[in-house]
């Protein structure tokens, strides 16, 4: 695998991270990804399993919260009123979420027979960010084959860069794509995991800072974007924990993302949709009622603040993964960006 | 075309009716639909045009508010953010939204060439209802040609009932299906008008009522509903307008169409994804900026009582105007329910 | 006590009432009011008091709904942020929200003196309705005392109609004032109440419905409002349960005030500010955590459609309970409204 | 006046300052003080004043978001129904926000005769932070006369620091106070201004960082931050412009104001009430309509990227100039915490 950010010497924030550093340090949480990558088709589908288990029927507590809303998220309003999760997320470009969507509920079809008969309905949830600088958005290339692939073919320790929905994302006008990193969190009653990724397509190279160094405003005099003279970015954040929490605390930890957004140089631009999609898997809420109360277990509001500062930590240590992980890629029309690790090379940068 | 409500010498509330009574009213505003009724094949799409131009281009203030969000609907992210609808708004079953996305972004990909070279993305704005008790809802029958051809083969004079997607919806444990109602709104600067069309499946018969009168206590007598014992159903409310208002003045008129579902009867239960959209064609709202500030115009908010009397009255008319048009249907294993015209006439119900 | 609307032959809804079909039937709530009633000072004080224990140290689970927000209503922001409430709910006019404040701080700093030495500050929530036409506004007549008065002097048998925040408030034209319901909830883990107070200053004589039948209609011929011309009112609806809900269950429960409000007849005009706020006696929040998880108990999403109705009918019911208890009051400038009871006996009207 | 940030050689960011830097580089924007500073009375009063006019006769558009909601500011739920703002702005300490409401109404009801008579009620807009580590918070030491003198006794090159509002603050575990910042925004139709005036008090010592650098880790050495062990804090955000627009394009600007607070280090822990409140200059709305309709300027979303930077850029320099300009302050009980300014000059810091 690629050399991440650590490898670098750069360390982000203070607390401790998992084992592998990625979102599948919370425990039964699995990534797969489809790439296709040739030519003008530089796109793919990225797909995070929340659970090992049948999540229609076993559904975890989950939050969304839009950062910028220039995005065509599916199913948030869902998970506002219910506050569960009850499909893998799955990313790909901003053309191809209707097949994604439709590839979700097969699968979920699939495995619940009662769906359509004596159950209702499915909230699949699919994120997208705009890879029209390096593919060619218009052909709409994915098919519901390379979405049940990306939902079927899982690993823990997961590949970053420019794979799945990440093949032909940009960052700060570099070359970007999918990062990943994650946090543990120590309180009274126990130790948790906090796991962000990302799938990175924003910024200008100027704005970039690397843990508080403004490595853009060095790297913009070897840099000039072309082709795109705006920011029609977006990031997708994944935030998987097994921290328990309600539904509001675990929305009140996901907003917290944005420090770390904030803290790689972003600006939020207009055009960047930038969605976070959160859930826990520490308590599973099943389809249907039993006859008794639902039971469940819950951090105290007093407690929250580490889980605020690995939320923040790792979001912007993800953003840096996907960078330094990415590897160039040449697309529609010729179209190419310089990678990050490529330009560290050739300026003999250094980023502490 | 079947007798609606007035016809029954039913009016709801005191505002006039514009000149058709429906949406369509609204200067600009074309419905299509296509129905898809065979064995267990009852399902359907239906397309609101709002105005007859290049959406994309020349974008409308639109609004979305969720009453309740057991849905699926598709754009109410970018639609708050930016405030404007920039593709026809398509209705379809709950697991169609993934394939009528699709060809709404391939109808709006054709007429707009500059999409992912030169400009951004698509927002498609679909929604849904669950049709699951008459129509095999798991076959996912809607195909891409069933999108494009209601998007296409759309009317001023449009047909209600069961037809497009309200073919196999339910209503107050009756037969459902598409409704449509409007109004005409007098200030001191002009005449203007608004318009509602729904797709009703929501709702117990013992609710029902029908301008006060508790008509569905009577009913419940006679209609036992079977097969469903809970209501998994959802209504969708289309609002049009040539009301010049902002998208928060616009939001605060569609949040009242609840005001008129109410006094059809209904409860708002848990599993209803109950989503309204609205527009208004009185301000267009270019793609791109010109170099010089827009100027819009918008009533002032002591002036909006009228909309809110005109939507409530409007909503309410167009779920009757649902019920009562609505015709018989045989679906899945058999499945069907009374239509309200059938029980009025067999029962010699009066309804005033 | 005034007769109440259950006098008059109308019932609302299906549901059982609680034992005094009133807020109070939610096991420890209590209610206060204190009233200015001479001449030009026609208002008063409110005060719902969610248990009788320390509020403070041990929160309650809690919510608010904007129907309308032209309204002062405070304490809402941090409902939403940490899900709970730690003082009683304080009801008064509109200019008087800050003495209002200050009186519920004084009191939670009178019980707890940590707050600004070991722990940190207090959300007080106080709700209003604008009582111009009967009260001189201007004269800002309520002080710290009566809010203290309407926090201690309590009951569970408390008084409706011109009492308390009720003393110059309108309703459909009429005279308006305090008025309750209570309804029960039956699931498979046992026996729930839910109880609403409202304070009503809303709505025109022309809409107003019992029952669906449209009285209001009718005593327009009658009583031609005079004074005002516009809707400056507003509504609050205070919502007390004692059924196992989260904060986002609750949210969803209380937004269907509204079913009740609009069956009454209710167009939510511009200028009237509607707020629900709503708590749940179930779970009891610490103030500060203690090591361990939090164990909450719930019901299941599924279960929540009796919940739902509920609150729809004891709304809609304590509307009518506010209206038909309400007394002939003369206020500032001579002003007066009738009252529903003298018009009921003067025209002999028939309510169901 | 105190230096500020810049005069320690830190420029942040890339857009040009307006001729002050303050908030009040907005034309017609003033801002007033009250400082209470007397042994553990160390608290005060800041008001932003948006128009030299009648402001209730003549509102702003306005916008609030809630950045963390553990706090009391008052006056939001009208300003997201109604989009305006139409009183002064006035920032207290926690305890002291009733007092301040009623000051603010009557300084409206002053000025407007015609308010509780023949018009309707006033929305004061206040906001808090809690400053109970240096001042005994729970002596509610502001008075009605203080928050008058603060709206009335205004500057354009106001103080910063240790003053009103401020007086009590800390921020990053230093003295904390009020800052302000301001930039230019050049787009194709005009030169636009946007400032910000924040009162600071959140924050550990370690997390702070001042253009990136890591200050506070240095810092963290010398200070150990004593008494409070846990940030029980808040921002309050106060933003004006003269850019036209919409109340939502407002939102999407305030809401940015959160990067500039997060490249100052901020985690935004859960204690901390953190409020942003946005009001726009370059239209003004009517108490009432005229009869025609309202046409009002804005700029195209697509233009909106500056004014993202811009909020950014001055929020995080306010912060900065709020630490800098803050002196020692002996409060409540002897407690104390030494202001940056102090330690750069004892620890011989280079800030950059």
């Amino acid at each position: 695998m690629n050399l991440r950010i650590r490898d670098y010497g750069v360390k982000i924030g203070s607390l401790e991270t998992g084992k592998l550093n990625k979102i599948t340090d919370v425990a039964g949480v699995k990534v797969g990804h489809t790439t296709l990558s040739e030519g003008s088709c530089q796109t793919g589908v990225t797909a995070v399993i929340p659970h090992e288990g049948n999540l229609f029927k076993e559904k975890l507590i989950a939050s969304t919260h839009v950062i910028n809303g220039f995005g065509k998220t599916m199913g948030t309003i869902q998970i506002k009123e219910l506050g569960t999760l009850e499909t893998p997320i799955v990313l790909t470009n901003t053309l191809n979420i209707g097949v994604a969507a439709e590839a979700v509920m097969e699968k979920t079809l699939e495995a619940n027979p009662d769906i359509g008969r004596s159950t209702g309905s499915i909230n699949p949830v699919v994120g997208e960010c705009n890879d029209m600088y390096l593919n060619d958005l218009r052909a709409m290339f994915v098919e519901k084959e390379h979405v049940h692939k990306a939902m079927t073919e899982t690993k823990i320790d997961f590949e970053e860069g420019c794979v799945g929905a990440g093949t032909g994302m940009l960052c700060y006008s570099l070359k970007g794509g999918v990062g990943s990193s994650s946090r543990t969190i120590t309180l009274d009653h126990g130790n948790y995991t906090l796991g962000v990724l990302v799938v990175t397509n924003f910024g200008f190279i100027s704005d970039l800072r690397i843990d508080g160094k403004s490595i853009g405003e060095q790297l913009s005099k070897y840099v000039i974007p072309s082709g795109e003279t705006k920011d029609r970015g977006s990031i997708m954040v994944i935030i998987a924990t097994d921290l328990p929490v309600s539904e509001r605390q675990l929305n009140r930890i996901i907003k917290r993302s944005v420090t770390g957004l904030s803290r790689t140089g972003s600006v939020i631009t207009t055009g960047s949709g930038e969605v976070a999609i959160g859930f826990s898997t520490a308590n599973k809420i099943p389809h249907e009622p039993n006859g008794d109360l639902l039971s469940t277990s819950t951090i105290h509001d007093d407690e929250i603040d580490e889980a605020f500062r690995a939320v923040g930590e790792a979001t912007e240590e993800a953003v840096l993964n996907a960078l330094i992980t990415a590897t160039p890629v040449k697309g529609r029309g010729g179209n190419e960006r310089p990678t990050l690790s490529e330009l560290i090379e050739k300026y003999n940068l250094s980023l502490n």
